[in-house]
């Protein structure tokens, strides 16, 4: 049986406020034949993520719509929000589920990002895995000053010059980064401690960052509802970086500063190998394929 | 989307050696629309293990003319292997997979159970789950003295009195086994030993038998390829008693023992319930479903 490929794409857009805004947007992506998996807008990062997948063909084709249609709805004039952001539609990520390469990925992001700049007059930055410099593969440095910072330096900084599009921002929809990249898993691991000075520090030391684990960013935060402390991750490349070894990583930490892991939580999706990742660690398991597993057999 | 009902059955045939006869019985079940998974043949055991799958109708059916054609293809009376059998169609599980309940493969199983007792006369002992007396839940029970002895014994002991079917056995078929299950997983646990003592004394430890973990089958053996001990076992119920609990039983003898494990083995299919059980018991996860599994959702 021949399974159809399928690429999962993440865009966020900056309105997590009126619904019906995000509402129109959803449904440019759906007109195109693509699935739908998640929306999730938050009002004081005036934010939204929509997950969808399709393929190749329908999420390249959906990527662009929603761009279109956010770049007529939102004006970055009047944004207000605490994440950092430079564009209507700020990030848009092409990830690779099944039957697809990351390279063609890539090749999908360069053409969109293309046809974004070109048709649409929007600047266009290429990042992650379809990044063509350095000081691009990582979304904190392009979107570094912001949309606010962006409009000007983007004039006269050759380091700020988009790799499509035109030399200054969208007048309403400024600029949008688009790449490829490995599914990104939130992993969030609580401590058995209130004090959330142990999970910072852990944090600190697990993080790419500060020259911890590849591909993790993590932070220490306080959770209200528990009063306990917990070390907040997005973990960028699960084949770089397992779930299991950040767990092992966080345990080891956790036990050196007196404490444990209380227990731990994923948002959102996850691919089943990272998951199988931590059977085969904790079994030591070998000689194991998915296609073993009854539930992909009936 | 709603899902198709799913049941799994695993019938044991007294054939091993003869690969037409094999043939001829894994194509009547899939004549009745079943997907056969896996068909594993032992000559020494002279014994073949059908794996197949489909709605509980054409499951049902297939159990019965999978029974009807061994019935007609060996002859007991001529029949010799190193594993304990009592008939043509040795036992015949049905497994609930998706979308059935346990009850309701008791229900296949007692309905499957008196059509082979009154159509082909093939006296038929309900096990496992569909056990209609405590003493006929266990295989090794109703298998006592095997095909010879039970020959006698169905005729004079009342206590051997099959569920369905004749007083005395199928002159060429014997008497069936059918009953409803668990998925069963097969597991082995290699040590960092070429001491079989070691592997037979864990094993002892664990298995239910000898006083150990529920549902847990365990003995000891030397793995020829590698020179190392190994635990093998069948763990009957999965959900009763886990593969991480298992492994850690293992992990804690070995090393009571001087040893540890090196690695460990799937043979043949799992339910990915059980492999995602391995994943919560490691990372402490909570609050996760698999439907936030990407591959589930694209």
């Amino acid at each position: 049986m021949m399974e159809p490929q399928v690429v999962e794409c993440v865009p966020n857009f900056s309105e997590g406020r009126d619904q019906e805004v995000v509402n129109q947007i959803v449904q440019s992506i759906r007109s195109c034949g693509c699935r739908v998996l998640d929306v999730s807008s938050d009002a004081s990062h005036n934010r939204t993520v929509v997950t969808f997948t399709g393929t190749p063909a329908r999420v390249e084709e959906a990527a662009f719509q929603c761009t279109k249609r956010a770049a007529e709805l939102i004006d970055m004039e009047r944004h207000r929000g605490e994440h950092p952001r430079i564009g209507a539609t700020d990030v848009i990520p092409f990830v690779p589920i099944r039957g697809v390469t990351m390279d063609e990925c890539v090749q999908m992001a360069r053409r969109v990002g293309k046809r974004i700049g070109e048709e649409l007059h929007i600047p266009v930055y290429l990042y992650a895995k379809a990044a063509t410099r350095e000081d691009r593969v990582r979304l904190p440095d392009i979107r570094k000053g912001e949309y606010e910072g962006l409009k000007e330096a983007i004039k006269v900084d050759p380091a700020r010059a988009p790799d499509y599009g035109p030399l200054e921002l969208h007048p309403t929809a400024g600029a949008t980064a688009v790449g490829a990249r490995p599914p990104l898993i939130a992993f969030n691991v609580n401590l058995d401690t209130p004090d959330v000075r142990i999970a910072k520090s852990i944090a600190r030391d697990i993080r790419e960052s500060s020259g911890g684990l590849p591909h993790v960013q993590a932070k220490g935060v306080i959770i209200e509802e528990t009063g306990l402390a917990q070390v907040t991750m997005n973990l960028l490349d699960y084949q770089e970086t397992p779930i299991s070894l950040v767990y092992q990583h966080i345990e080891e930490e956790a036990r050196k500063r007196g404490t444990n892991i209380r227990d731990s939580e994923i948002v959102g999706m996850v691919p089943l190998d990272a998951l199988l990742e931590v059977v085969y660690s904790r079994l030591k398991l070998k000689g194991f394929s998915k296609h073993r597993i009854l539930d992909f057999n009936i």
